[in-house]
Order: C-alpha cells, then structure tokens, then sequence
C-alpha cells in the first residue's frame, strides 16, 4: 500500500512543540490584556448559514474565495472572519448583553482562495469590538487602538514595537465630493487607493489616469501621499469637518498615552463595514509582514439581523500573520520554550513504578511539570539519554535502593551534580 | 429586506459571556494539569485531505458522516476526531519529536450528520496520546488513566466524582475463539457488544441469538456482563493472558494512586483503531452525559503514512459533550463567572477622559479588570447604572473634581460606601 502524505494542505500551518508554546504563550499574554481591558472572550461556530456570510447578490464572486458546503437543504460555509459571526450573535442577544458591550474572539477562520505563498488558508485572528445601541463615542475607537498597542506591546520582545496608522473614510468621500467626482469615479478611485500599496506608485497613476482623465485632480488626489491634509483646508465645509475629526482624534490618542499614532490617509480598509476612521498596526522591524492588525467604526454592524442600531467599533489582530510567520522563518528565538520539563522520572524496574508514581503526583501537584519514564526495562542509559533529549533541568532516579530509603536520586542535567533526597527536598531544590 | 436569522445552525454552540467563561475556565485547569504532565499542546489544521480523513474503500459510507468539499482538484474535510491529524504529523515528524512523545490537543472537530437531540456538530474534544516507537510499556495506559483521572479532579467542583471502567479487546477475542465463533459471527457480535448500552438488554438478546442461534454460547457471553471474566479462568490459554494483563493492570492502576477504576468488559470503545485495553471514563453524578471520555492502545497509529511502527496509547475527553451539555442545561452555578469587572471607571466630561485613561492604564498594569465608560456625556445615573449592569465590584469615578485634586472617587458597588482616594490608594482597596 502507498503512504499517504503526511505534510498538511499547502496554506494550513502546523508548528513543532516548541514553535507551539511559543504561539500560545505569545496569545495567552495578549487575551490577558484584553481581558483586563474587560473584554468578553466568545467562541462563536466556525461555520455560518451561506446567507449568513454573503448577500445573495454576491454570492458567485465570493464562493471560489469560501469553503462553502450543503447539508440537506442548508448551504453553509465556513467563516472568513470574526465580524459576520459577531453581528448575528450580538443581533441574537440584545437582552442578555450589557451595552457598550465589548467583546473579543480568538479562533480560526478561513479562506478558500487556491494557496498562494505567505497566504494561509487557515488562521487565527484576535478580534476586539466594542459596541452600543444607537450610539457610541468616539473615544472608544480610541480605546479599541490603545488595547491593541497594548497587547502588541505585551509581546514587543517577540515583535519589536509597533505603530498605529490613522486613516479617514470621511475625509475621502468629502474629497471626491470637492473634486465632482462622478459616482463610478468615486467607487473606482478608491479601489485604487485601496490597492494603491500592492500596485506601485506608476500603476496607480495609471489608474487615475485611466479613471478621471483629469491631471489636475489626478496630481490632488496623490498630493494626500505625499503631503497628506494640509493642502485641502479651508476648501469645503465637509472637508474641514473631516480633517477637524482627524486632528481632534490624534489629540484624543496622545491623551490616552498612545505615542506611536500617526495619521495615514492612505489607509482605508477596503469596502466593507466600515464608515469612519479607520487604523492599521504595523510591525515597525517587520515591514515584511504588511498589515499586523487593522479596524475601524460601523455605523451599523448588524442591520441584517436586527432593527436595532448596533454602532460598532473593533479591529482585528493578524495572530497567523505575524506569529505563524515569524516561526516559520525561525524570526523568534525559541530557547526559552524549547525545555519545557522539569524532572524527568526515571524508573529502574516494573516493580518501583509504584513508589515512582506516588513521587510523580507530588511533584505536579507541587506545579513542576514531571514526565515519568515508563519503559522500565530500558538500561540507565537509555532513560538518562531520554532525560537529555528533552531537556529536561533535572532527572529523578528511582531504584530499588531509593525506594527501600524512601529517597530519590537528583540529578542536575546541566551541572551532573547528583543527591540523595527527600522528596520534599527534591522539590525545594527543583523550585 | 428580511432580517436574517441570529440563532447558529443546529447542532453548533455557542455560550453567553459568563458561560463561555466557565468553560474556558475549565478548559484553562484541565490544560494545565497536562501540562504539568509534561505532554506537548499541538494544534493541528481543522481540514485534512478527504484521503486522510477515510480510506477510500469506506468513502460512501462515511461521506454523510462528514463535512467534505473540494477546491480544485483537491478533495478534503473537517476533521472529526484528533487521531488522524496527529498519526499524520508524527510520522511525517519522527526526527523532530522525542519518543516516547507525549502529545495534547484541545480543538474543534466536526460530524456532518444531521442534527439530533444532544448531539453537536461542532464540539471540543481534549486528547492525550502517549507513543513510542515500535515499543511502549503499558505503563502508560495507566499513566494516561491517570492524567485524564487528575484532569477531570481538577474541576471536580462542577462536574463532580468520576470513574474508570477497564475493558479488554483481548479478552473478547479469546472468547470468541473459545467459542469457535465464525469470523463473520466475530464481527456481527462485537458489533452487538458495543451497542449493547443503547439498544437494551431485550434487542441485545435477540441479536445475539439471530447471530449464533446457539443458547449456550449466548448465554456465556451474556454472563460476561453479569459475572465479569470470573466464569472464564482456565479455559484457554488465550483467555487466562488476557484475563492474567488484565488483572495486573487493575493492580498497576492501584499501585499508581486510581483508586476509581473498576474492569467493565462491556467497554469496548467500537471498531477502529484499538488493539489492547481500552477505557471509558462516567461522571458518577452524570450518568446522563454517557461517556465523558475514552481511549486505549493502538499497536500500528500510523501505519498508513510512515513504515515505523508507532504504538499509542491515548484518550479523548468529550469537553463540549460534558461542558457545553451542562452550561445549556444549567448544571453549574455560573455566579462566580457572572462578574468578571474590577472597576468600572466612570468619566464625567470629555475633558477628563486623558486623566482617566492615564488611571485605567494604571489599573490594568496592576492586573486589575478595568472598563471605562467613555460615553462621557451620558447622566452620573445612566453610568452608575452600567457599573451596575455589569457587576463590576467598583466604580471609580472621575470628573473636575478628582482631576483638579489629582484623586479618584472609589465606590464600594456592594456597601454603597464610596471614598476619595489617591490612585495608588485605590489599588489597594480593590486587591
């Protein structure tokens, strides 16, 4: 019979233990964060209604990007995101939350987009929103990014620093409106925005070109890359109400203890949900990894599921982008999670498995993490080799000699010092 | 338009804050006790290839079971168990894994079959495999018996005692060559033994009888359930070495500090990969949720993709199948998961909102749970009402006053009583 593949589907990631403690380490330090920010945590289902992830309308365009399925009469798929999930489910318990609600997720989601390099097909993301009926200030968004500054800087000695980019949806519909773009314009330029960091500078001048055939509003628009607002105020009134929201935001985040902020109006977030400022994180010694994390506000995050206003604001953290990456071209140092056992128990004989199991109980119940070598008929040799292999700080030998002392042999693996003690002695020197 | 719906498809999940903090909670404890017990937490893709999910011979068979789909040319599937994933990572690991490997997972699998009544599509399971190449003492098995023993202990305060029961796929096959049973009888009747708890003593019996049409064989399997192995010494060589492995492990659990596990022979834990002993864990106060978790000995884990021989042992605890059951049907008493919030920092004013951030940043770096409510226009009344709402033990109020003084106001949310203090002052108080 042919063996079957054992590598995983290309675009799915699977880590070595060490890269694994590492991965979980790095997540358990930034949930904490947020669960001291008050954050709920949900696990809501990895697969939604197919009405639920996509309008009908689009439902062609967005089936090759899915995982989509039927069982019996209900198509399904499995979701691309975290906001999709949370909308229905913060739709469906209007009464059983307490507004502004916050809420985080940490969990898998999918793309089905044929794999392409550095894109995963499976991948975690950390999400945080922050939501309330009707309405919900300002300085909540402001809150949303200082808890992702701080859940990135909880993990900086991983990553490095970071930085906030702030960006304005306003800003750029008041723009187009200045500039008498026509409707297709508008929806064409801003896709050209959008992409305007993959494409290049001379695409995207080609693009303008190409869309508005105008060289004065084509040299406008890219004069807000290189000289961002400044050119546009005191042009129209909901210019200068945008740029006001802006600079009166970045005033808001410096007030909050947020440093690392700057505006950036060529972030936009793409189409979706968003209808206010909009932020993304960079990673400022990875600029190879793009986007660390990005959000923004929606006016109104539920409104296919509710007739109540839901106003949101949330942003997701690329968990999979960064740390999944950052393993895989070994970019972390993984010395710290490589030896994650104490004592390894090693057992001359069936017959002292008994004693040895009662020591065992008392070293975990004690907090130090024990592996107990079972294969008792294996030479000295052998288990002390196991002993080494995992790294293990200090083996435990039990003989019979040990177990007629009520004693155990300790053995520093680093040193190659060796004792005879008690438990309770071992323990005081394991700790 | 129609709304959409906002409950999640059938046989899915998901929990309301406090809920999904107990079982993370759980989840949390139980984790940590195999940690401690030195077993690696791996987290493996949710979708393998439909080749490795089934062989192919079984395809039709088992596609309704499953969630299946293809993307270009590729067929695949939602995982429905962990063992496959993890006999495809070690063999295609074996020079990066110390053996004996100790592995954990804690993930979400999938069964595509329609809904029933208390039957998830999505569900957690915990596993724990212990595997070593081409040998492994049985040692183990009592070694993993009493892992999961101590993992279920750990939150015993809301699930209650638990037991072990002891079966042996040995022994069945002994007696059934002691009977001189067909292989076609073999297989029919085991088939009988392993549904024997959910089709009843009456549909057993009349199964057994279609099968053998020979009395007195049924009736000495029938005994088995009654009287255990005792009928059954000194019959066969066969059967005296399963009963002799059998009983010796009763004492190895013993000697290891179980004092819990009793034989069963009716467990058998079903057709696949199992080859020794096997065993099921019940929780005495919660004989409704069946099995809570299950395992055994597997001689060949990975036979399909790797030539080493790999031999298991290892278990699956139904987390969802015990936590999800008991948090829908109110089992546990959530109060102590009800109020998660430290600190509600009320903000009177626009104006105060960099003080009281600088003060939040402060809590939250104290480990303290702190949430602002940063609608700053809102009443003192509509504030103090969502401190309320929340459960927060504290609001922490800060307006002109508190800032000018460069003081927090701190109310005792329970006595009423509320004292203004400096900051540091306040962080006492709340630890």
């Amino acid at each position: 019979m042919d063996l079957k593949p054992t590598k995983p589907l290309s675009g799915f990631i699977e880590l070595l233990p060490a890269g694994q403690r590492c991965f979980d380490f790095c997540a358990a330090r930034m949930l904490d964060v947020l669960r001291r920010a008050g954050f709920s945590m949900l696990d809501l289902p990895a697969i939604e209604r197919a009405e639920v992830l996509t309008d009908k309308d689009n439902w062609d365009e967005i089936e090759n990007q899915m995982f989509l399925f039927q069982k019996g009469d209900t198509k399904m798929g499995l979701r691309y995101d975290g906001t999709v999930g949370l909308s229905r489910y913060v739709a469906g318990h209007l009464n059983d939350l307490v507004f502004p609600f916050r809420a985080s997720q940490f969990s898998k989601r999918y793309r089905g987009e044929r794999a392409q390099r550095g894109r995963y097909r499976e991948f975690y993301q950390m999400d945080m929103d922050i939501m309330g009926i009707n309405s919900l200030s300002t300085n909540y968004d402001a809150e949303i990014i200082s808890v992702i500054g701080a859940a990135l800087d909880s993990v900086a000695e991983f990553i490095g620093p970071n930085e906030a980019l702030i960006g304005s949806r306003p800003f750029w519909d008041a723009l187009f409106d200045y500039l008498e773009l026509s409707a297709d314009q508008k929806r064409e330029v801003f896709i050209l925005i959008d992409k305007k960091e993959k494409m290049g500078d001379a695409d995207f001048a080609e693009g303008l070109s190409d869309t508005l055939g105008d060289s004065e509003k084509e040299n406008l628009i890219k004069l807000v890359f290189s000289d961002g607002y400044k050119q546009f105020v005191n042009k129209s009134e909901k210019l200068d109400a945008a740029i006001d929201e802006l600079t009166r935001f970045m005033s808001l985040l410096n007030d909050m203890g947020v440093k690392n902020a700057k505006i950036d109006l060529s972030v936009t977030r793409g189409l979706a949900y968003y209808t206010g400022l909009v932020f993304e994180f960079k990673l400022i010694n990875h600029p190879e990894l793009g986007t660390a994390a990005g959000g923004g506000r929606y006016a109104d995050l539920a409104g296919k599921f509710s007739k109540t206003k839901i106003i949101g604001v949330g942003a997701a953290i690329g968990f999979s982008r960064i740390f999944a990456s950052m393993l895989e071209n070994n970019q972390i140092d993984l010395s710290r999670f490589s030896n994650p056992v104490d004592v390894a128990v090693l057992v001359m004989g069936d017959n002292n498995v008994a004693y040895a199991s009662r020591v065992v109980k008392t070293l975990r119940d004690s907090g130090i993490v024990a592996v107990s070598y079972l294969d008792t008929d294996k030479k000295f040799k052998n288990q002390i080799e196991y002993a080494n292999k995992i790294g293990a700080r200090f083996s435990m030998i039990i003989g019979d000699d040990e177990v007629a002392k009520n004693v155990v042999a300790l053995k520093n693996m680093e040193s190659g010092n060796q004792e005879t003690l008690s438990v309770a002695d071992a323990i005081k020197k394991v700790k």
